[in-house]
C-alpha cells in the first residue's frame, strides 16, 4: 500500500499516522517528495482494504494498492504455470488449458424438451463440440418469461449426455439447487448475473464439480478474478473464466461489447483457462462467426456457442442462436482454419463415427 | 410491437410473416413507407420477447417494443396513484411515499458488536432517523474480507431495535436465509449485487416483509423495474426502490455515479416509493452531504446514509461513513432546511424525548 | 510517481533503473516490500507521463501518479481560495463563484430569428436570468440537420443583448470563428463535443473573453480539468466549468446521466466556478425542474436551462426546452425556494422593473 | 417514424396530431392496439428529428425511428456493394476494401526527428507495411506534454515517404491546417477526439485526399457513421473507418475496450472499408499481437499499429508501441498465418527487395 498525504500535511500528523500503522503491524516508510509526502506500507497488506486505510487520517489524499487483491487466482500462485482443468465426459476426459486444443461447447439457451435437446446434442457433437450447454434454470429479466423447466430439464440433460457422450454444462442460480444440478452436470455454470452472488460462489467452491464462471455485465477484471478467488478459496481449484460481453453505452446493434482483450490481459494475471461466449457477447447470430474466429485467433482456450434447431421458435434467446447447419459449417469450415493456423485444433474424433 | 422490415423485403415474405403472426393470435397491421414496410402487431404482446419475434424472418430488420415490459410496477397499474409503503416499527408505523415526509435510514455498513450498534442506533435516532441499517451478512468483493457476523449479528440488530425503537433494514443474500433475516428485520434489503438474483427476488416476493430493492450497478431503469416486478408478481406489494450509484467510466473520485435523475424519471413510470443512498452512491463521506441535499431537493421519499461511531476502525466501508456528530449536524442543520423548503420534513418526535 | 516492480524483479535491474532515473534528474527512493519492490521518484515529475516511465523496463508492473496532472486549475494554485469570474453585461458586472448567488443562464438551443430571440431574452430576464444562451453555430449529429444561422445569428444575439441587457453566452466550434464570436459574446462556450479540440482550447485561451467549458460526454474529471488547464495555461484565467451529463449504459429515458457529484468533487480539486446544465444533462424538459433544484441544493454556482417560446417548432433540441411560462414558474416558485434555503439567491433586480 | 401515444390519449388529440402531421407533408397511419395507439408516419422522414416530433403533443410517449439517419454511408446507398478506397503511394496504388488483402499501417505516435522517422519507415516497410503513420500535430491531454513538431514534422514525413515509398497517414486537428497537412499526407486522419468536430469534418469533406475517420471514445455506431456522412455529404467519397477502442468502466489493464464486433456490425450497415487500431485500442504493446490477429480473423480490411525504434524514449505513447523487431516478427510470423487462413494476405512485394 502506498499512502499519499495531502499537500501541507503537518509533520506531527505524519508521525502520529506512522505510529498507528506500526501498531497495526506494518512498517511505514516515508518518502518526502517535492510537494507531497508518501508513506509506503511494508508487511502483510493483502487483506487490508485501501478504503479503510484512507480513514486513518483526514490528511490522507489517497491510498494506492500495490499488491494484487487475489492470491490463488494469480499467475504467481502457480509460479507462472497455466493450470489445466480436466473434465470427465462419457467420451473421456477433456482438458481446458493453454496447451490444449480449443474446446467447443454448444447447445440451446434452454432445454425445451427431450427430442430437441437430444437432437441438438447429436448435431453439435457431429460438428465437433465436446460439451452440451443448455439451461434448466434460466435467469430471465421478466418474471413472465419462460424460466426454464427446472428439475425436469436436468433429467433431459442426463438423457442427452447419455445419447451423445457429450459433457454437460448448465447453470445453477440458487444455493438450494447446487446438489441437484451437480448430480447431472459435468460443469456448473455461474451466470453473469450471479457473478457477485457470493453465497452461491462459496457453495460451488465447497463441492467438487468444475465451475464455469461468467464475467458479470459490469465486472472489472479484478472483481472477476476475486469472484474466482471465492471459489478457489473455498477449496475448488477447477475454475474456467468465461467472457460474455460487458455493458457499455453502445447497445443498438450488438447487445453487449465482447471484450476480447481479456485474453491477453488475463494471460498476464491468472493461470486459469478462458472461454469466450460470442453468442451472449453479441446477442445476434449474424455476429457470432466473426467473433468466434477472432476469439480463437486471440488465443481463447474454449468457445461457447448457442445452437438451436429452430431459433424462431426458441423459448429463449433465439436471435443469438445458430441453426445446427450453420454451426456445423462454422466449426468445420471457418473455425477449424483459424484453429489450425494457431495450432490449437484437434480433428474431432467424431469424424470417424 | 412494431416489426420493421428490411429495405427490399419481398411481398411474399411479408404475407407469409403476417400469416405466422396471425397464427400466434396477433393482428398484424401493415404500413407501407417510402423505403420500408412496417408491421404493427396488435394483441397480447406484453409477454412476447422482441428478440424472439426478430427470428421469425431474416427480412426483419428490427423489432421495437411499444408496450412497457412491466405491469404491476407501472404507474398505470395504480391509475397514476403513487403507492405508500407503511412499515411497522417499535415507534409506530412509518410511511414511505410521495405524500409523506422524507424518511431517514442510517447506520453502519455492518453490525460489529452490541455496544457499537446500540450506540449508533441511539445516536441516529436522536438526529432524526427512523430506521437503522446495518449488515449481518455482507457482500464483499474479497473472500478474505470481513463477511459480516451473520446470525449472531441479527440478534444484535434485535437488541438495537428494542433499545432505540427504530425499524431495522438489513440485507439478505441467500434464499436459505430469508426466514431468519425476516424474523428480525422490518425491511429486507436486496443489495445491488443481487438485483438480478431472481431466485432471491422470488423468495422475498413470497414472504410478507417489505423489501428495499437496490438498483444493480449496471441495471437499466427497465431492468430495475422488472426486478421489482418479480417481487410484486410473487405477491408482495411493499417494494421501495433504492438508487445507490451506477458504474461508469469515471471512478477516480466518486466510486459510482449517483443517478439522481431517476427521481423524475421513475415518477413517470412507477408508483413505487424511492430512496437514495448517497453513501454507496459516492463512496466518500465528504461527498455525502451535498448529494443528500440534492436528493431531497429532487424529490426523494427517503435517504439511506452510513454512520459509524469510528469510521477509521470500521470493519467495512469506513470511508463513506459519517460520524454520529457529522450526521447529527447534517440532518438537523442542512437536510432539514431543504426538507422544509420542499415541504417534505417532519420535526422528529424524538426531539421531545 | 511511484514505480511498482514486478514480483521477482532482479536486483541488478532495479539498480540499473534507479541510475536511469537519476540521469533524468529524479531521486529514486526504494521501498522493499514483502513481495514487491517499489521506487518512489522524487523531483519534478508533473510533466512526466506515467506511461512513458512504464517503458523504462519490462520489469515495471505499473506506475502510479501521486501528483495531480494540472496546476493552474488546482485548488492549491490559489491556496484553497475559490476564484471568481466577473462578467460584464449591459446590466452590469455579474460574478460567478462560491460566495455569490446562483447565476441563471437561459435561452433557446439555437437562434432562429430576431423576434424569437429578442422575445425569449425578455422573458427569461423577467424570470430572473442574467445571461442569454443561444447557438449561432450548432454542433449537430446529422449533416442534414439545421446547423445554426452562423454569422447572421451573431447579429441577432447582439440585438437581443441590447434589447434585454442580458449577457450573451454562445458556442464557438472552429478556430476560424473565435474572433467573430468573441466580438458579440460575453462568454465563449466550448461545447462537450469540442472539449478535446485542443486547437480550439488554445485559441480561446489566447483571447480575453471568459470561457464556459462544457464537460465532454465521456471525459473524466481529470481530463476536464486538463482541458481547463489548456485555457488557463494559454493566459485566460476566466474559465467556468459546466457539467452537462455523461454518457452511460442507460439512455432510454434521460439522454445522458447528469453527474451532480462533480459539485462536491470539484470543490476539493479546483478553484474554478461551476455551472450545471440540466437541459442537456437529461434531454427531457420534464426532468429539468427536479435536477435544477438538486443542482442548487448540491451547491452549483450557476445553471444553464433551455427555454424556447414554442418547443414543438424549435429547429433544434425542442424536447429539452421549457416554455417561457414554465421557466418563469420554475425560477420564481421552485428554484428560489431552494436558493434561499442554501443562501445563494438574490432577488432579481428585474422584479423592480 | 413511429409515434407511440400514451395510454389513455384522447381521440381528439390523436385526430389533431394527425392533421398536424399532414400539414408537415406526412401521411399518418393509425394502428389501434390493445392498450395504446401508434401512428406510423409515411413520407420523407429522414431529415426529421424524432426528438422534435416528440414535442408535437404531451400525449406522445415516444418516437421510434425506422429509417436509418445516414444515407451515403449506408450499404443500401451502394446497393449492397462494398466500396474500395484506392490510395496513391510512391510504391503504387493501394486498395482498401473487403475484396483486397489486409493493409498494414505502422509507425510512431509522433514524428520526433528525421533519422527516427526514416529508419522507422524503412523497418516497417521491410516487415510488410504499406503506409507510415506518424503525428506532426498531436492531441495531448496535457498542455505541458509534447504537442508534436507541427509543420516541420510534415517535412520529415515527406522525406520518409520519399525514402521508403510508403504512403503517409497523419492527423489534422485544426481547420486551419487542412491544406498544409493535405500537401504532404496521402490520407488525412481525423482523431477520436475530433470525430465530433463538425467544422473539421466539413473541411476534410471539401478537399480530395482520402480520410481516415477514427471512432470517438464514446461514439455510438450511428454517430460514427453520421460523422462519415458529414465527409461524404461534403463531396469526399473516400472514407475509411477506424475503430480504436471505446471508453468503458474497465480501464485498469487495457486503456480502452477494443470493440471488434464493429466488424460484423458495420458490414451490415455500411459499404465503407474498416481499419482496426489495436495499439490505441488496448494501450499496451503486450496486448497488441493478440488483438491484431483477432482483427484479421474477424475480417478487418486494415490494421494500424504503433512502432517506435525505442519505445522507452518515445516522446508520446511509448507503452503501446512495438519495437521494429517485434513488429517484424508479428507481421511475418503471426499475422501472415491468420491473413492467409482467411485469404486476405498478399506476400509483401518488399520481400523481393
Amino acid at each position: 500500500m502506498i499512502v499519499v498525504m495531502k499537500v501541507g500535511s503537518p509533520e506531527a500528523e505524519i508521525t502520529r499516522l506512522s505510529k498507528e500503522f506500526e501498531e497495526e503491524g506494518l512498517s511505514p516508510e516515508k518518502i518526502v517528495g517535492k510537494h507531497k509526502v508518501v508513506i509506503g506500507l511494508v508487511g502483510e497488506t493483502a487483506s487490508l482494504d485501501e478504503r479503510q486505510i484512507q480513514e486513518f487520517s483526514p490528511w490522507i489524499e489517497k491510498v494506492l494498492r500495490v499488491e494484487r487483491p487475489y492470491k490463488r487466482a494469480s499467475l504467481e500462485f502457480r509460479h507462472g504455470e497455466p493450470s489445466e482443468v480436466w473434465i470427465d465426459t462419457p467420451n473421456g476426459k477433456v482438458p481446458f488449458g493453454q496447451n490444449h486444443p480449443v474446446v467447443i461447447v454448444a447447445g440451446p439457451c434452454s432445454v425445451e424438451n427431450e427430442e430437441m435437446i437430444v437432437e441438438t446434442a447429436k448435431r453439435v457433437k457431429a460438428a465437433g463440440a465436446q460439451f452440451l450447454r443448455g439451461g434448466a434454470y434460466k435467469p430471465r429479466t421478466s418474471p413472465y418469461a419462460f424460466q426454464g423447466h427446472g428439475e425436469s430439464a436436468l433429467g433431459l440433460l442426463a438423457a442427452a449426455r447419455e445419447a451423445s457422450g457429450l459433457g454437460i454444462i448448465t447453470e445453477v442460480m440458487d444455493t438450494a439447487d447446487v446438489a441437484k444440478v451437480g448430480a447431472v452436470a459435468d460443469v456448473l455454470q455461474i451466470g453473469a448475473r450471479n457473478m457477485h452472488n457470493f453465497s452461491l460462489l462459496k457453495k460451488v467452491g465447497a463441492q467438487d464439480k468444475p465451475v464455469l464462471l461468467k464475467r458479470g455485465m459490469s465486472a472489472t477484471i479484478d472483481e472477476w478474478l476475486m469472484a474466482a478467488e471465492y471459489i478457489l478459496a473455498a477449496g475448488n481449484p477447477n475454475v474456467i473464466l468465461c467472457e460474455r460481453g460487458i455493458r457499455t453505452f453502445e447497445r443498438s446493434y450488438a447487445r453487449n461489447t465482447l471484450d476480447l482483450a481479456v485474453i491477453p490481459v488475463l494471460r498476464e494475471l491468472t493461470h486459469l483457462p478462458l472461454m469466450i461466449d460470442p453468442s451472449h457477447g453479441t446477442g445476434r447470430s449474424e455476429y457470432v462467426p466473426a467473433m468466434a474466429k477472432a476469439a480463437i485467433a486471440a488465443g481463447t482456450d474454449a468457445l461457447m456457442i448457442e445452437v438451436h434447431p429452430n431459433p424462431a421458435k426458441a423459448l429463449s434467446d433465439g436471435p443469438q442462436s445458430l441453426t445446427p447447419d450453420r454451426f456445423d459449417r462454422l466449426v468445420k469450415e471457418e473455425l477449424s482454419i483459424i484453429g489450425k493456423a494457431v495450432e490449437r485444433w484437434s480433428e474431432p474424433a467424431v469424424a470417424l463415427v
